[in-house]
């Protein structure tokens, strides 16, 4: 952390004028240092060729702090995986603070540098931001907006259009995971657990599976808000078909089973951070989900259902014990900010 | 604004799940209609060739809604015209919203039109967004934040590397209104005015402005937060020259000079929306600003000075009754929230 003046964010800090500039030279310019961000100006210049994706989200976890990470790499990794979710290679994040006074610039820099190590991670450049500080108790703590800029696969076609009857629906990974090591620190709700976030950049294993199997990937979505439940019942919805699940193939981690049967909450509904969900044609599926077990978070990868042509727009899964029950996208709020 | 079943936003909006599908299915895809949003993906794909610009700000400004516009159309116009100050025509832009539970949906709606308009008038697409929702007191009401992309003007060469002595310093408008119709309605500080903010789109006075003197221009900036004062000192920083001001030059409406003096305030520092400063070679200057004073928004433009090889890195102005000062960049926070 660098020698500064002051020990907690004020509202100075978010005047544009000499604050503003002393926060941002004395360590955050530099921390983020790159070609394109060193100019200064209103916005960053580049040039990208060929198709290109453009996605934003808006983070407001709490607690900023969590088991497994803060919301400094949420904030990278989460537009980063929106990005690769279109078939894209990330390239330039914008990054946009909305501060609390009171912050401490201890926490602020902890933030940071989750920030400047998540890019590093991912590949991509911070080329443009925003500093604004709002007065205590009308934020909390830190809130972050980032928007990325990427380009499309050469090899992707991904869109619901090309997901059909038969085409095999692959999770890369243990979901709930990060919806349960939220929910252990959350206020009023504390366990005791191990388990911590898998918040990830899942780009390098997408482009890899890209290069791959191109145009046989039909569908990438990161189940983030709603779950696995709320992404298949979209998928469902906006293709017009039916999806049938089968539960004994859903991979969750034993403890966070344990914690969502004492909290009575259903897996699939839970918020993921590091797991991705594929619609791919049958014909690769084997293939792609071999490939997807050698690469980075990918070794828990599991085919868990397919696409049909009956009960169109209905996500129908097959309990343990045989059963067949209809899962319905989350209705209410089943924890709020958790990303 | 469509029929709901609910009239305030409560945490479930943010959920990702049904909720939060029936508020963007109810009436926002709708009000936002256009070809790349309506892929409902995770971001937009769209293909833009050449040099792109890319800029991000969050809009935070109390009240929301203020005299002469709302948070809506400043969240549009601001990121509008910062791609513009890159000598950039802007294409598209994201939009993501950080609601307090107890928005009232009225109030929702209403900023939802003034984006809509706001984006139809400055000729750009909303093509990507999220929502968060807060719990009471931990926001106040929305907080907005847009990033936007855009395509460099063929002729454009804006830097500050261009910037050399005797170039001519341009404001397109009056200055400081914008504050000043802030802080008359901010709380405790209340006063009668009939001044409005003037924010509004500025591409296409800038576009035409790029369209003839190319080159000839070689910085745009918006002297939003920290004002005039700070730009110019910004310029003089970067540049690494000297500056000098005539304050009789500085276009200010007699009423929001009047209100500065009331408050203590100097018009150089107060924020500014849709007014942009220019520096453009002596050669061209006059042409300039004839050419300005025909385009939208530029009928107040003004010559307020000049850069020059003295006392680099230091503005100076020469005042109204002939004595010379020092103008440094804004200390502190003059008005906390004003965008």
């Amino acid at each position: 952390m660098p020698q500064l003046d002051f020990e907690v964010i004020t509202l100075g800090h978010g005047s544009g004028g000499v604050l503003t500039n002393k926060l941002l030279e004395s360590g955050v310019f530099d921390l983020l240092k790159n070609p394109i961000l060193d100019d200064h100006h209103d916005g960053a210049i580049f040039q990208l060729e060929g198709k290109l994706a453009f996605s934003t989200d808006s983070y407001v976890i709490s607690p900023v702090f969590f088991p497994g990470g803060n919301i400094g790499e949420l904030a990278i990794n989460g537009t980063v995986n929106d990005l690769a979710m279109c078939g894209a290679i990330p390239k330039y994040l914008s990054l946009s603070f909305i501060l609390e006074e009171g912050l401490t610039m201890q926490e602020f820099w902890e933030i940071l540098l989750s920030i400047k190590f998540a890019a590093e991670k991912a590949g991509v450049y911070i080329v443009t931001g925003d500093t604004k500080v709002v007065e205590r108790g009308k934020g909390d703590k830190i809130f972050i907006n980032t928007a990325g800029v990427g380009q499309i696969h050469p090899k992707a076609e991904i869109s619901s259009r090309k997901v059909q009857a038969g085409d095999k629906i692959i999770v890369s990974g243990n979901i709930a995971t990060h919806g349960i090591a939220i929910m252990s620190v959350r206020e009023g709700l504390e366990f005791e657990t191990s388990i911590e976030s898998d918040t990830a950049n899942l780009n390098h294993t997408v482009k890899e599976l890209l290069d791959t199997f191109g145009s046989d990937i039909h569908l990438f979505r990161d189940p983030t808000r709603g779950g696995v439940a709320t992404v298949l019942n979209e998928i469902a919805r906006d293709t017009k078909l039916g999806i049938n699940i089968i539960q004994k193939n859903i991979p969750v981690i034993e403890e966070v089973y344990g914690a969502c049967e004492l909290l009575g909450l259903d897996p699939l509904y839970v918020a993921n951070e590091g797991v991705f969900m594929a619609v791919v044609s049958a014909d690769v599926a084997n293939d792609f989900l071999a490939k997807l077990k050698t690469l980075e978070n990918g070794l828990d990868a599991a085919i868990i259902g397919e696409v049909v042509e009956e009960h169109p727009k209905q996500v129908v899964l097959q309990s343990k014990i045989g059963g067949k029950r209809v899962i319905n996208m989350l209705v209410g709020e089943q924890l709020p900010r958790i990303c």
